[in-house]
């Protein structure tokens, strides 16, 4: 008798968002484990369990999911946006590293959903039209020096930058401190998009350059895309303007 | 009388990654422009216009599209994965800041896919856990060293690289030299990933080490994952392995 657990990506807001895998593997589910707003998300199903947890306890999630599974039970943890882009399905995965022998054996199944850059550039034209990264500016699980030899090495390689986790209450000072790194690197005119809560209630968009980017724009619901030095802005009459990067480079980044 | 321009994104593959916004705009539209083996995977329907054309001229295509937008029809383009990673949003702006006045007033649309890296990743465990970066092996739109810069940038920065377009007839060489130029900085044992046509017929997904990853692995159809040093394997009896990239970095990258 082996167990089943998913991962499952909800995308960043309402069910716009979501896939008809995830779809099927939300019905299919006996059990439902997750952070309490992202289970909010998923409608009640009868006979389906369901067992909410705060954000800060991913590896304490996994574990009671890993555990239940291998009791032969079809469960499923649901993630927003992207389970594998700074969500659950890493912390799966680590629990099952460390783990008994038995969570190897149980069929895990990763279901990809919409990741927050996705849904913003989108929204925004096509900021990511050309090579870009993700970094994450949680100081919660990396060192800030960290982070600071990754914006440098991405603004200076002419890479668009998207930033997750950009700003909370225990971290009020690390995005201006990228943000002003970043202005080593780039020009003041670069392109910048906030996008807060994109497919949610109190959804903003607000495109602007890098000297005018501040941390007061953002909050713990924003993605963050900083453009390359290709990344253009295109104005439009009565319309919000188009940010994007075209797919061919001009020259090599200085 | 303001036409509207949809750019969805289908996913990397059959309908599993089909989002139900995709769904709805796939529905609403009065004409589908696309790729051929693109269009190929929206069902046909009564009364849809359908304008199917090569995949080396979407400049043309999006102007197509535009035109006919510009006439108050509502048109779509259909693209696989995620529209705005290189792929047709892109080349739709470009369209606009190079045209008519008129093509500013329409309503463009960019509806988000699920792009290759993230269904790669999902079959493969979570190697994007952590800071991560895309790449275009391509160099019909760069030129090779700037790719070079990106690769140095990445690996030395500590970044997962997901490559697209590693390889086609007209570019046999390029990958095997971004190995080699990866291998300067990445140990022999960092995880690689092949993801080749995930979702679709023909399905494989390869898990080998940086000194065990060549060009003969990759196809136009594949997509590649290369671990950053915190990147891990875990072996499983009976199962594939399960790679990830642990949320935590334990250092600062050398």
């Amino acid at each position: 008798m082996s167990g089943r657990l998913a991962i499952i990506g909800l995308g960043p807001g309402d069910d716009r968002y979501l896939t008809r895998e995830a779809e099927e593997e939300l019905s299919s589910a006996e059990a439902l484990y997750g952070y309490g707003p992202y289970l909010d998300r998923v409608p009640p199903r009868e006979g389906q369990a369901r067992f909410s947890s705060g954000n800060r306890v991913e590896g304490a999630r996994a574990a009671a999911a890993l555990a239940h599974a291998a009791q032969g039970a079809r469960v499923a943890i649901v993630s927003g946006g992207d389970p594998g882009v700074f969500a659950m399905a890493a912390a799966v995965c680590g629990e099952i590293e460390a783990g008994p022998e038995a969570w190897r054996a149980l069929d895990i199944a990763v279901v990809p959903g919409i990741t927050a850059m996705l849904a913003v550039a989108a929204r925004a034209g096509a900021p990511l039209g050309h090579d870009f990264c993700a970094i994450s500016l949680s100081e919660n699980l990396k060192p800030w020096e960290a982070i600071v030899r990754r914006l440098d090495a991405a603004a200076s390689g002419g890479f668009v930058i998207a930033l997750y986790n950009p700003i909370s209450q225990a971290r009020p000072w690390q995005l201006g401190e990228a943000f002003a790194r970043l202005g080593r690197h780039l020009a003041p005119s670069t392109p910048v998009v906030f996008g807060r809560a994109v497919g949610r209630v109190g959804e903003a968009l607000t495109i602007t350059t890098l000297d005018c980017a501040g941390e007061e724009k953002a909050d713990m619901a924003t993605l963050i895309i900083v453009g390359s030095p290709e990344t253009r802005i295109i104005a439009r009459d009565g319309r919000a303007p188009l940010v994007y990067t075209p797919r061919e480079a001009a020259e090599v980044p200085a």
